[in-house]
């Protein structure tokens, strides 16, 4: 099994490792900076390159781990016959890759990856392909480096991928807006570590639905006034409360709490 | 050491039964029905009362785990002279105490809790209290059941719940709109498990600011866009899509990205 790595970013240098840690050979990394894609391919034993001629005809697969709007441009200067690209893109259609081979597919990490960390670790790897071929050798990589398979056609992982933003993203930044209304306040925000980490433990098994708590959801009128009033020169907060408050009790009212 | 639980709700049977596996003696139970009351006493050898008249007075302490609303008016039938008198909720003032005792504070864990669940687990609890003794009291008490100790004034553990419910009621209403999003389109909502975990355990030893991600932060309008249309029937999701992703994208602003 020999890849070619495109791109020497994030998520090209965390999977090149993982690959490359499981016996898994990589041919080449190509990145349009040689500096960016010589660190990458000395660490996994590629040689580097800077120019897309001179990715090799012959690899088992090509991985693309390039920006979004990078993906369409860079198969558009490829021409792989029928060899195997994939890009690892959450929100871009596979078929942008048709032009440059007739096997193509995505292959999709489902999680938030830094350079910087020490393998996959626990992840979903989402997964299409052009042929059930495809979709099967996509498997195995992903199996082979430790992650779970899910399958997802385009419009399906197009919308997983809105969900993971909902999910992750916008959590992520309550967490930065508390965060920096703890340290304008004088408190811990480590205090928040062990809910913050049972409400996102506390819905995995379980519907959300159930798990929901908190003065909007008992419709506790004293404690959200009481919490406006706490709020009252942090507007971004205040509209965040408002909205939630509003959408928590409209939740509960449909779903006939 | 002897305590009174007054309550029988989520917080007094899970304390309750803490306390009782630790060897701490329950004397009482009180609850307005004297059905639940019996309940919980059964479960931990103490004597099931629904008459605040019949509280002991010379037990070591009172642990008030009722409804924020039902505070107040318990405080002002009880006369406990200078026994330590405690509640265990975040937004409240430990003052409405001191009309029932000379001693009193607060002892409140900063956790989702429900009857059925087994022990504390891991979880922070917050104290206050009407003299430096008191506070140690409580400090032992918590310690004693597994729990780890932070201290809060008033004005403090007002901001903390406030916060508390920004990172876990709030993000549990994100997930629940996820989840029904999922259940909508066909879509396994389990496989955003791992990602919603990673999220909350990013964030634990690092600001926020720097765990950050998504379209927004990246100020990838195409993307965002793909997004604001497949939300195009989903009104609710939509408002907080581009209400988050102004948000994220003024934080970062402000804080000079």
């Amino acid at each position: 099994m020999e890849l070619v790595l495109i791109g020497s970013g994030n998520i090209a240098t965390v999977l090149g490792k993982s690959f490359y840690e499981r016996g898994i050979s990589i041919k080449q990394v190509y990145s349009q900076n040689i500096i960016h894609a010589q660190q990458l391919a000395n660490q996994i034993g590629a040689i580097a390159i800077d120019q897309l001629s001179a990715i090799s005809p012959q690899a088992d697969a090509y991985i693309m781990a390039v920006s979004d709007h990078a993906i369409a441009p860079i198969a558009a200067s490829l021409k792989l016959g029928n060899q195997l690209l994939v890009h690892t893109a959450g929100s871009v259609s596979q078929d942008v890759l048709s032009q440059a081979s007739s096997n193509y597919g995505v292959f999709w990490p489902m999680k938030m990856i830094r350079k910087g960390q020490e393998g996959m670790g626990s992840v979903q790897i989402v997964i299409d392909g052009s042929s059930n071929s495809n979709k099967s050798y996509l498997s195995n990589l992903a199996r082979l480096i430790g992650a779970q398979v899910a399958f997802a056609n385009n419009d399906q992982r197009e919308k997983l991928h809105l969900m993971a933003v909902v999910c992750s993203n916008f959590t992520n930044h309550l967490y930065h807006l508390a965060a920096d209304y703890c340290k304008k306040n004088n408190l811990d925000f480590s205090l928040l570590y062990s809910i913050i980490s049972q409400t996102a433990a506390g819905i995995q098994g379980e519907d959300p639905a159930t798990t929901q708590a908190g003065p909007a959801f008992r419709g506790d009128i004293a404690t959200m006034e009481k919490h406006l009033m706490l709020l009252k020169e942090e507007p971004v907060l205040l509209d965040f409360y408002r909205e939630f408050s509003k959408s928590i009790q409209d939740l509960n009212r449909d779903e006939g709490k």
